[in-house]
This record gives C-alpha cells, sequence and structure tokens, in this order.
C-alpha cells in the first residue's frame, strides 16, 4: 500500500477549527435531539487487555445507529434560514446519511442523499424512511461526492460533510463531554478514525478538562493513514484501502480534522481484520451489542495487545451498529474460528453412513457442537473407497475442539484429514 | 398438547409470598451489586405496534447476561452464616446456573450447579468461570432438579430454586422499581413467563404504587401454561413443551408464582416460534442488541399484534442475552426470511454456466444482495438439459425481492422454480 503525501494549505491551529465552547454549544443544541447513550463495562475485555476497567460508550444504540447525527444536527441547526429553505445535500452511502436525513427530518429541512450505485436497496430505504431524497448516482463513492458538490453548486444547496467540518466536529464532542460526565477518570479512550471527525470532537472535549488524559485513534491495518500523517507532520494519503470495516475505510484526513488530530489525539494505532472479527464477536457475546467493524476497532486495539493500558481505566468509543445482519452473522462465526472455538474439519470415513452415528454421537458425549455436516466430492487425493464428509464443530476453546477432533480419529473408519484449527495455529 | 391440572395444597394469598417491602429490602441489598440497566427506546417498535412509546429494560445487559443474579443474590445473601459456610446448590442448564454461581463468588458462598448432560460445554465453562463446582448429572432437566435435591439433603447444602421462592422473586421485583424510577408513567409492561418469577417480582413492584398498571405475561405457544392456570385457578401443567425460547420453556407455575401470578398479573398472551425469530431479528437490527428468544418474548407480542397497546406507553422487559452466536445468526436469517427480506430460491438455468453471470448483473442493478449461490442436485421432475441452482437473496422487502425474482425469470435461459415468498405467503 503506498501512500503519497498531500501538499495543500498550510495547516490552520486546531482551535480555528473547534474549540471546546463549540462542543459546549453544541450539547445545549443536542439535548432534547439525541439519546444520551449507555456507557457500558465489560469485565472480558478488561481481563483480556490487562485495564483495570473498560467502559463502552454504546453509540451504536444512538438514533439513526450510529453518533453521525450529532454532527450533522449540530452543523444544519446552524445554518441561515436562506440556506435552510433551499436545502442540504449530502453523499454517503452509510451512517452520515441517516443522520444527515434525520437531521433536516427534525430541523424541517429538504435533504437530497447522494449515493454511489452499489448501495443496497435496503439502505436506500432506510434513508429515505427519514425524508431524504435518494439520488443514485456514481459507481463509486468519489464520484457521488463530486455529483454531490455539483449539486450544491447548481441548485445552491449546502453540502454537510462527514467530517470535515468545524461545526460537525463540534457535535460529535458531545460524545466526549458525555464520557466525562459519567466517569470523570479515565485514563485512555479509544475511538476509530476513518476521515477523523469523531476522534476530533472527542479530543477537543477531553484535552479541555483534562490535558493528561490519553486520545488513542484506531484505525485498520488497511486504511491506516493517520500515523503516517501524524509522524510526517502532513496529510498522507493512501493510494488503496482495503478493510473489511467500510465506515473507516478512508485514504486520508483532510484539512480540519488533520489540525485537531496532529495537536490534541496522543496516538494511532492498527488493528487487523481478523481482529476486527474478534472483537465483533465478543462484543456479541459478552456485552450483547451488535456493533458494526468500524465501531468494534476501539474493542480490537485492546483484545489484539496494539496498546498498553495495563492497570488503566479505559474508555473505548462504540461508534455504530448499522449493519446487514447476514454478514454480521458470518463476521461472527469467523469470529469463533479465529478464538479456536468453531472449527471446520474435512473427515473420511469408511463404512458410510454407519460411522456417522459414531462420529455424531462423539461429538455430543464430548459437549461439542455439530453445526453442519455435509457430505462432499471426492478430491483427486482421496481414497476412492472412502467417503469424504465436512463437519463444523463448536466448543469452548481450541484444546476442547481439538480433543474432540482427537476422539474423532480414534474412532474405527474416520480419518480427520484437515482442519482449521491447525490451519490458524 | 394436553394439559394436566395439578392439585397440590391450597394457594397461600401473594402477600404471604412477597410484598413491596421485600422488593424495596432486596434493591438495598443490590445495589452496589446489580447493574442499573439501561431502559432503550424503539421508534420502530413502536410504529409497528400502535404504541405510542415503546421502552425496551436491558436485562441483556445484566451481570451474567440477564435478571438472574438479581434474586439469587438476594436469596443467598440472607441465608444464616452457618447455611453459607456449608454452601448452596442449584440445577440449571441456563442463566440461573451463572447467576447462582456470581452470587457465591461475590458472597464467598460455595455453590455446585448441576447440569444436564446435554449441556454445551462453553456453558459448563462460563459457570465455572465464576468459581461454581458444576456436576453433570442426568438426561434432561428433571433429573438434574432432583440429584440437586438429593444432594442438598445429604451434604446439607441450600437449595436455589429458580423462581418458587419468595426472596429470589423479590430480587426479580428490582427490575421492576427500576422500570419505575427511570418512566413513572407506563401504561403496560411485558414480561416473559417461563417459571414466573420475574413477572411475579416486577408485579409486586409496580402493582404496589400504580395498581392502574396493566402487567401482561408473555409466553410461547409451546409452552404456554399460564393463562389456562389462571383461567381455572389452579395450577395447570403441560404435558409436553416445544418451543425455541429454551429459557422459558417451563410446563407449569409452582405454588409461590402462581399466588402471585393470579392476584398481580392482568393478562397472559401467547407468541409463536416465527413471531420470536423476526423479534430476535428486529431487536438485533434496530435495537442493536444481542437477546435471547425467551427476552424477545415481549417484543414478539408487540410485533403480532397479541395485545392492543394503542397509543400506550409501554415497557417491554428483555430479559436476557444468553446465546449460541451461531445460532442467534441463523435464527436472525430466519426472522428476515420471515419478514421477505431474504429468500431463498431455486433456478433452473439453461447455458450453465453463462446465463449465471446474467443472474449476478440483474442481482446486483436491482440493488439486492446475491448472499449464497450453489449447484444443487436433480431431481426427478427436473428438465435434463437444465442445471438447478439454488440461491439466496437479500432485499428491502417482499415487494423488491418479489421484483428482482420477476426480473431473473425474464432473463433468457432462466426459470424461476420455487422461492420462499410463495411458501411464506
Amino acid at each position: 500500500m503506498s501512500r503519497e503525501s498531500v501538499t495543500g494549505d498550510a495547516v490552520p491551529p486546531a482551535s480555528e477549527v473547534v474549540t471546546i465552547a463549540d462542543v459546549n454549544a453544541a450539547q445545549r443544541r443536542l439535548s432534547d435531539i439525541v439519546h444520551r447513550t449507555p456507557l457500558d463495562s465489560s469485565t472480558t475485555i478488561a481481563r483480556r487487555s490487562g485495564a483495570s476497567q473498560v467502559h463502552l460508550k454504546l453509540e451504536n444504540m444512538q438514533r439513526t445507529g450510529s453518533f453521525k447525527i450529532r454532527g450533522a444536527y449540530n452543523a444544519m441547526a446552524q445554518l441561515p434560514s436562506a440556506v435552510k429553505n433551499r436545502g442540504v445535500v449530502a453523499s454517503s452511502a452509510g451512517n452520515h446519511a441517516q443522520g444527515v436525513a434525520l437531521a433536516g427530518q427534525l430541523l424541517g429541512i429538504d435533504t437530497t442523499i447522494v449515493v454511489p450505485e452499489i448501495t443496497p436497496a435496503a439502505k436506500i430505504d432506510a434513508t429515505r424512511g427519514y425524508g431524504a431524497t435518494v439520488l443514485v448516482e456514481g459507481e463509486r463513492y468519489e464520484e457521488s461526492y463530486d455529483y454531490a458538490l455539483e449539486l450544491a453548486d447548481k441548485d445552491g444547496l449546502e453540502f454537510v460533510h462527514p467530517f470535515d467540518d468545524g461545526d460537525v466536529i463540534a457535535g460529535q464532542g458531545t460524545v466526549g463531554l458525555e464520557l466525562l460526565e459519567a466517569e470523570p477518570d479515565i485514563d485512555t479512550v479509544l475511538v476509530s478514525i476513518g476521515g477523523g471527525g469523531l476522534i476530533s470532537g472527542i479530543a477537543t472535549a477531553l484535552k479541555a478538562s483534562d490535558s493528561d488524559v490519553r486520545i488513542v485513534g484506531v484505525q485498520p491495518a488497511g486504511a491506516a493513514h493517520a500515523k503516517p500523517s501524524m509522524e510526517a507532520d502532513e496529510i498522507r494519503m493512501l493510494s488503496e484501502v482495503d478493510t473489511v470495516a467500510e465506515g473507516i475505510a478512508d485514504a486520508r484526513l483532510l484539512e480540519q480534522t488533520f489540525a485537531v488530530v496532529r495537536e490534541r489525539v496522543d496516538d494511532v494505532v492498527s488493528v487487523s481484520d481478523s481482529d476486527l472479527a474478534v472483537a465483533t464477536t465478543l462484543l456479541a457475546e459478552r456485552a450483547k451489542t451488535v456493533v458494526e467493524t468500524a465501531g468494534a476497532a476501539p474493542v480490537a486495539a485492546l483484545l489484539s495487545g496494539a496498546l498498553d493500558v495495563d492497570g488503566e481505566q479505559v474508555a473505548a468509543v462504540v461508534s455504530g451498529g448499522n449493519v446487514n445482519l447476514t454478514e454480521h452473522g458470518e463476521l461472527t462465526r469467523v469470529g469463533l474460528l479465529q478464538l479456536g472455538r468453531y472449527v471446520d474439519a474435512r473427515l473420511e470415513l469408511d463404512g458410510w453412513p454407519t460411522v456417522l452415528a459414531d462420529v455424531s454421537a462423539t461429538v455430543e458425549e464430548q459437549g461439542a457442537e455439530l453445526d453442519s455436516v455435509e457430505r462432499v466430492r471426492k478430491t483427486a487425493d482421496d481414497t476412492p473407497n472412502r467417503v469424504p464428509v465436512a463437519i463444523s464443530l463448536e466448543g469452548s476453546g481450541p484444546d476442547h475442539l481439538k480433543s474432540v477432533l482427537d476422539s474423532l480419529s480414534q474412532l474405527d473408519g474416520v480419518m480427520v484429514a484437515v482442519n482449521s484449527l491447525d490451519e490458524n495455529a
């Protein structure tokens, strides 16, 4: 993944972009509009990360399913009435679309959202459900973005940027104020970075009252542009991004967010897509919360050891929960595979189907679950008089599943050919 | 499903089982022990049910993943020290096991949990994780229960009943006090009924301060014993239970819970397993919360129209979230099928694999998702020169998916043989 440097105008000081006064004003504007989302705590995640306590700020339970409503509403509420009357336009295939659409509904502002062609009908319907006009334009997000800018120009509509805007950043910062009010003694706060709006707002809110609090950004390894930019002290752009975390699959910071991040964010770490799958899985299983991969990144950083938080009071911002349930289910299965609690194996059986009964009984005796069994096609390597069968098992951990597979291989007429525990090991 | 009547001792008045004073005392005991769980609100569920507002009391976010810790701790905290020193025993393959185990850990009481042989290793590990001794005894739950009673007798251990106990009921009642404190003007509260402990506690808490509040129990159609018991004014027992909602798959109330339910519960409604799947799905997708089917029952009652709540302020108690993620993922897929947002179809293709490209392109053009494609075996009815293919599609609703299937059937060389939308219609 090559990096390009971006030479733009001189970067302004953070104080010219957004101040704590802006965030406080945003909180007043939003007080009857957004949910004060729960701050949960997770002993499992604390134990696995070495932190003394881990608090989860559940912005996935925010209206529209993510924090984006905060920034969109704060920016749109401050538009002059002539602009409000003409309407706003935005481009997004995701959470920003719903944030702008709901803010428009609440403020009585017409909203037009430009989405790329690949956007699923279900997402378009959700955005229309908040009263927005949705236009499908462009094969990729960048084209939708350009089209939205053209539309803004042509029809005199205000373009609502998803992050590179002081008012949007101030709105997102209200997450930080709520954190502070609920838990004043946080040592480290972890926040996902896509374009950097959320972390810019939160850092502004928290650093104003406690300059010792550590603000750490988290990015997927396949879209890790912020750290290089901070190190180079100029915006670096990735020529390519590749991550399961769609919501933060950005290639760069922009001027406003870079200005804030370089002054107010202490560090940025990155996580792999596997880390994201495991975090999404444990958030569902232990914290009982449905989180999109972008929102799971801070927890992924805690679980993967990307950051030392030993003995600390930690807050992880869970920024959104807008998932396709089918994909979420598949991702948590991958997480279980990573955790060694699920295994795919290929057996070769003598004496089909008699031996199948022994397999099934053995799995049950050992307290494992037989999630699937399927007779599969033979490969060139298979012994012609054996029947290949693909099975999936669930158990309490890799040791348990290994012992189940061992028992299976000791059965008469059963050979365990390959299994995913070995592959992951 | 035949019903047997149970003639037991005379049923005591509810006031002899549990009073509001008991619930208040439980709240003081539990104040530093349990989470005050969030009260979320869901506009989607409100709109679909006709209620003016629907509040979700998220006991799935309670410690151990369900409300059970409240009752177990409240009962165990009051044991005489000699009894505490000897230890307690309980039988459960589910949430009660973890509640008793954690309560024991917090109170310094040895706990022994008897579980049936079918209990997954993962559940046993979770219970051991709280420091309990787990004994695997009995093919069915009833045998584990009997064994636990024997053990209590033999070793002088206190048996902690999952629901038929005034102190346990008082502990569960603290859910009701928290509801009342957060939202004093509730018209109707919906609570799942298995053995009836949770609803007995909540009804006791709420009726004491507002006799007009309506307390409604919800049971799966396959374990609907409470309504017949209330109508007959004696405990009725089901000879068989059959439901996806394991956590409330009980066959009867017992004396203590029957005594409270018949005086303090206003009505009981039942829901189908399909209703439970849809509720679990919408709770995950809209409320971003992972709920076990037993805990989804109140929301299932709201969505299925089992109860008229038009214009009301409603609270639904989401009692637990201890799920196997693989099963949860499969259940939400069933929910999407029920909602007409997922379809399984069988196509017959001329000119394999060329036509497959047209199928794929058509699905994408229409904004649907192709979740799976598989070439399947021919049946006796299949035209020999066509290739049968099983596909799964996701879309925004039945109209959308019908139009995608129509477009597919208009392609050259594609016949849509069967699809699950027609079957569900």
